[in-house]
């Protein structure tokens, strides 16, 4: 293996924290990546609520409200993009500025020491701390400990504790909610990721407009509107102290504040907290958004900062009863693990369906979208952890089949086509080349609708929304699809696959494949409602209008798939002349080409056997049964050594893979490598936003990969193995009503069902009932 | 064949005259661009100079004079071009306004009668006439004739001759040179071919800041520079009249001009007349500019409209003598084929190697760069008119050649790479799939290297030149080929062929199969000049730094050509995969879906076997005989079928091809086609401009398709044929030192040298020397 990465170590090391000890203004941007909270409706970064003059990126973000944006080509073809959506950063709500002996602090030139950031994985909150002196030579300890509530998700809560060293008297406080904010992907700060807003646009850095602000007792409200898209987002707010205090209205444009004093005394921690409510629906009514958030931001009026954060609390601790990871004796790791997890779960947590997992969080590149990733990488672990939050993200796609049926037609296909980068629900960028050549998108839905039914068996949802969808995809594929004149077989033609590196290729085997299984399967799905739900199979195909020929058509089309092997070594041809193409020896790219995407003329990156990833080998870990290990080792180790890695969804596949082979320490390497990728900044550009795909990744790489969890049998299948760096581990799942609890040391495995009922299970190729018991196993090497 | 086309009859049929009669405003932009004059320095379209407030596009241009536009894409890649050149409408140096009684004449407003618009092939003028009638019922008869002379390129006339039909008295003119015109396409115009403007660019639609104007005596300059580019454009003119006159000076923003009253006498005609003098080079030093253009305008200022006149018909009369093709019996193809002549002329005649052909004439659309077609089409035309034409436009590349290797760099490739799309000697377009992955141009200018050097044998030219672009260009393609690891052979990957419907293929057989040739060529060469001019092959290898292990690689790489061909049937696979591809019937296309490009998605056009030129056919008629007629019947027929002529080069390949193979009544349509392209606006989109390149291969389909001329052996061949529409017609070419003329009727062919001395061709396979006495044969049918 040849990762080509380096880490760049910045944070402490510590089991349940992230902590920034002392401040490196060069590390702003990723530390405010790292320290992003969210709670799936909203998100923060970590930056500077008190203000900050030095580079930062100051992001507030609302899952699914966004701005849309005019794209440019150097040449409009048919059925091209026009416009994009992207998610803009909205309202500073923890605006606050404060002010000693007239020097406002902002700790790009105020004199501080002291300072710590922590960011606890266990509740979810961020606390800064430093003691500043001013110019005046006084020293005021700061605290500022804030959280996005994870079930009250519109209110976000702020306090700041101030504690005087060495004098008492007055500290003014600006405290407000602010729309002046800027996107600076409109301004075209990095061009090589943007959504490719037009110039005219790029000049322009803030796209709300203030529709109303108003005060009312104590509570503060403002609400504006996107420019383009009319998105209306309300924000509220009330502040309290543990002293008196008289607030003044401040009002300015898109901002509406207070001003305050306090009466600090020395060497006692005065109090002051910001609940903020924040509120937005998909509507075009501005008064209806005003109405429910100002109801909303009432409802929630006497909930104390304390009582929200305990409320808090509790969620996480349960998130962590279930879903917590634990490695006995790897440190870095175990960090690593847990803010993988938490980074999934503050992402999203299942509470809308009318939201998704964003693929980067706490930044704008790629523009608050979801990718085929949902279904590929975080879906699982949804699933495991809570059925109804994978079914969830299933309707999200369900809610969006008429946008998908309209995303078809623009390319000129029939049935749905699920876009390959969205916010609302169609195409939401104009990189032609990669979203409307790579048409996995539709079968990475397949996949994660066969999986859930299968794994959860919900046919509930299979004989409604499920089956709509797969008949109005597989629509779909076969209007793309063509039959080979020479060989008579069947095959998507000019796509590119997910490894990106091929950009238009012929019979791409990772598309065929699951092209072919999604055609079966939604066959096999068809005749089961029309033996076991006659009524239900009428509804379906009379909704989609499914014409008679169709199944026989898909049937044929499954059947004469054409799927390449070397029979000889048993390699599958990831796409028609794929074994053709020029050699490169990826070990032997120096590491000032790394990463190729830079260094490389993007043309050129297309001509050799080299991969960003290796999408055939997604294959024989979904589809575990329809593959000898021979066959698994034979095309782990091929395409391994071609592979670049330059997708950050890539380590995660190959520790799992290499955990199934034997190869351990391979394995562990990979996953090493996954679990810190933001912790240590490896790909030098976490400063954008935190990978949240490869943390679901990691996730797999440890319960599918070290736990060798497969799910294509009947029944779900365990082959656990541990690294040599471990003392033990243990993670759990929640699969069909009981909780699994699997304890790995180096020569036994424990499974045991600690909450629901008994299950069964197979562990090494042998079946078992896992009660709450236990069942004990020795470990095989 | 299934051409899909359908002729829009507008113009009347003559043999030397293009007449509209009679005024229809819904064709207005259609005829400004068949009016079209230019000189290869300027071009005028055949607008109204009197200014016209209907629907027109007012374009005057410059060969070679951009502006400089940014680029946007949705995402941006390494590589990709970032900025762009388009030739922008420059002054309106015809710039014109009559006013009778206060009634300023527009003839979108007016009332007016017999309307005639007459463009004389025979001399390059553009004659219109009609008699306005204002409101005061005074009937004015107004002709007015324009050139722009074919000598002093500087020079542009224009004749206004008045005769009132029913009054005497004063008729006021305003002259002068405008530079307040518009670039349409960057106001969007057109987007589908646009140049990819940025929004910001697209609102402005004037890119000229002037920078001086003067008035010295009667001579009134102006000059004005682009914004972005810096290219500074003098301009001037004077005016006569057969009455002595009083100029008054008017000058507004960006404009120059006079005014003065005519006093007209009823049934007399009054002549006014306006000599303007347009000069720019390529300088940063506006005074220079400005220097020179007044001294150009000094030295011209003696010459009068008659003097001019007569001067450039004497050019003109010249090239027909030379070129005229002559068909009996077919008044519309006679028209079209001289109208095809004419606009290869005026195009580019050989004054300056800094200028090449443009694509397109008279149009905005495609920016006025030039494309492989220069080398592919328009070249061979040159060749035989003049070789030192054609050697000019080698020069024209060689001066561009230390930018060729800038934009090699661009995308990692050593040696030069000729731009796709150029104004500037770089890469001109964004569009990246075309021009970045279509690596053709090198070959095609290796092409007119070979042809020029071997048919006229210019040793001169190839050893010093010559050469140095043959290693640069062998360079460039070595490091973009790649080896197979399968077969050991070698080939182009990950290109776009001349055939644009298939994007990324690889051994794009057209590609490789050049490659192949300019390889052996270039080694042929070398081998020739170590032997035969050892110190001029010592000067070339030094100074392109010519590494030992280089020819030796060429070599094998020629040798190891993968060059793909079905042995069974004979067909050359036009790439790997190609007949692997989904087959579309192509004739059973409906015309509503016509053209492709504009009715299906961009990415569906990639997926089938349907092409929009067939790139392989040009191979048989290059290298004819490297093909066996079989090896030729067979391959055009498997390719025309699946050609949807999207390309409007494709026709006139196929004439030559159908001709070559006695598919005489097919021929004959294609060339039909090809020759009144524009005249009978078949691609619906002449309003944009003129096909120069369609207009050279209706060149070459009555010379190597009916005249069956072949320039790949020793000496030329002919083949001559006719079909049966025509009863006889005669072409001359020149070749080394000799003008041959060369009659076809239906039963002989007369071969005669008409000027120089006699040399040997081949004649139906048997060598003849042809001398002034002439050569019958008779015509094999």
């Amino acid at each position: 293996m040849h990762l080509f990465k380096t880490s760049e170590k910045y944070f402490q090391v510590h089991p349940w924290l992230v902590v920034e000890e002392g401040f490196d203004p060069q590390k702003q941007r990723l530390a405010e990546s790292i320290f992003s909270l969210a709670n799936e409706f909203m998100c923060v970064r970590g930056y500077f609520e008190e203000g900050y003059s030095g580079d930062h990126l100051l992001g507030s973000y609302f899952s699914q409200l966004y701005e849309t944006l005019e794209v440019k080509y150097p040449q409009i073809f048919k059925g091209f993009v026009t416009e994009v959506a992207a998610m803009i950063t909205a309202v500073d709500w923890l605006y606050t500025r404060i002010t000693l002996d007239g020097e406002t602090l902002d700790l790009a030139t105020a004199q501080f020491s002291d300072f710590k950031r922590t960011l606890d994985l266990r509740d979810a909150t961020l606390t800064r701390e430093f003691i500043w002196t001013t110019g005046s030579q006084k020293q005021l300890k700061l605290t500022f400990i804030r959280f996005v509530d994870l079930q009250m998700t519109a209110l976000g809560c702020q306090r700041i504790v101030l504690e005087p060293l060495n004098f008492s008297g007055e500290v003014h406080i600006c405290s407000g909610l602010d729309f002046n904010t800027i996107y600076e992907l409109a301004a075209g700060w990095d061009q090589t990721q943007g959504t490719g807003a037009s110039k005219q646009q790029m000049a322009q850095t803030n796209f709300w407009t203030c529709e109303r602000q108003q005060c009312v007792d104590d509570l503060h409200a403002i609400q504006a509107r996107t420019q383009t898209s009319g998105c209306h987002l309300f924000s509220s707010f009330r502040v309290a102290a543990d002293q008196p205090i008289t607030p003044r209205l401040i009002e300015r444009e898109k901002f509406i504040g207070i001003e305050l004093t306090l009466n600090v005394q020395a060497q006692h921690a005065t109090v002051f907290e910001k609940m903020a409510v924040n509120h937005w629906e998909q509507t075009a009514d501005a008064d209806q958004v005003w109405t429910n958030g100002l109801q909303l931001a009432q409802q929630l009026a006497e909930v104390t900062f304390d009582q929200a954060l305990a409320e808090h609390r509790r969620g996480w601790t349960d998130f962590w009863n279930r879903m917590d990871i634990e490695i006995e004796g790897d440190p870095e790791l175990q960090q690593g693990v847990r803010y993988s997890l938490f980074v999934l779960y503050v992402n999203y947590h299942g509470e809308s369906e009318r939201r998704n997992v964003l693929c980067k969080l706490g930044g704008e590149v790629y523009s608050g979208v979801n990718f085929w990733d949902t279904e590929i990488y975080c879906h699982r672990m949804y699933m495991f952890l809570d059925p109804k939050i994978a079914r969830k993200l299933l309707m999200y796609r369900y809610h969006y089949l008429p946008k998908a049926i309209q995303n078809a037609q623009r390319v000129d296909l029939e049935g749905a086509r699920y876009p390959f980068s969205t916010i609302t629900g169609l195409e939401d960028s104009g990189t032609w080349q990669h979203v409307d050549l790579e048409i996995h998108q539709n079968e990475a839905i397949y996949y994660a609708i066969w999986h859930y039914a299968h794994v959860c068996q919900d046919k509930e949802f299979l004989y409604h929304e499920g089956i709509e969808m797969l008949l109005q995809m597989c629509r779909c594929m076969a209007s793309w699809g063509g039959w080979s004149p020479k060989n008579g077989d069947f095959g998507f033609y000019g796509v590119m696959g997910p490894d990106e590196f091929h950009m238009m290729v012929n019979h791409n085997c990772y598309t065929n494949y699951l092209g072919k299984k999604m055609f079966n399967y939604t066959l096999e799905v068809l005749a089961e409602m029309q033996r076991d739900a006659p009524e239900l199979y009428q509804q379906a195909v009379t909704k989609v209008q499914l014409r008679p020929e169709e199944p026989r058509e898909w049937q044929r089309m499954a059947e004469k798939m054409r799927i390449l092997k070397d029979e000889e070594t048993g390699i599958y041809e990831q796409h028609d002349g794929y074994f053709d193409l020029p050699h490169i020896e990826v070990k032997d790219i120096p590491m000032s080409q790394i990463p190729i995407y830079k260094h490389w003329a993007y043309i050129r990156i297309f001509r050799y056997n080299m991969l960003k990833q290796p999408d055939f080998l997604n294959l024989p870990y979904f589809f575990s049964q329809d593959f000898t290990m021979e066959e698994k080792r034979q095309n782990y180790e091929f395409y391994e050594a071609r592979t670049s890695h330059e997708s950050s969804l890539s380590p995660s596949l190959h520790a799992i893979l290499a955990a199934e082979l034997g190869k351990l320490a391979e394995a562990y390497n990979f996953l090493a490598y996954a679990a810190r990728l933001d912790l240590d900044n490896y790909n030098r550009n976490t400063e954008q936003g935190i990978h949240s795909s490869s943390a679901a990744g990691v996730w797999a790489s440890m319960v599918s990969g070290f736990g060798g969890l497969r799910t294509d049998a009947e029944t779900l299948i365990f082959n656990p193995t541990i690294p040599e760096q471990w003392n033990a581990y243990r993670f759990k799942i929640f699969y069909r009503g009981a909780l699994l609890a699997v304890h790995v040391t180096h020569d036994k495995a424990l499974f045991k069902v600690v909450e629901g009922h008994s299950v069964t299970v197979s562990i090494y190729g042998q079946s078992h009932r896992i009660t709450p018991e236990g069942l004990e196993v020795q470990l095989l090497q």
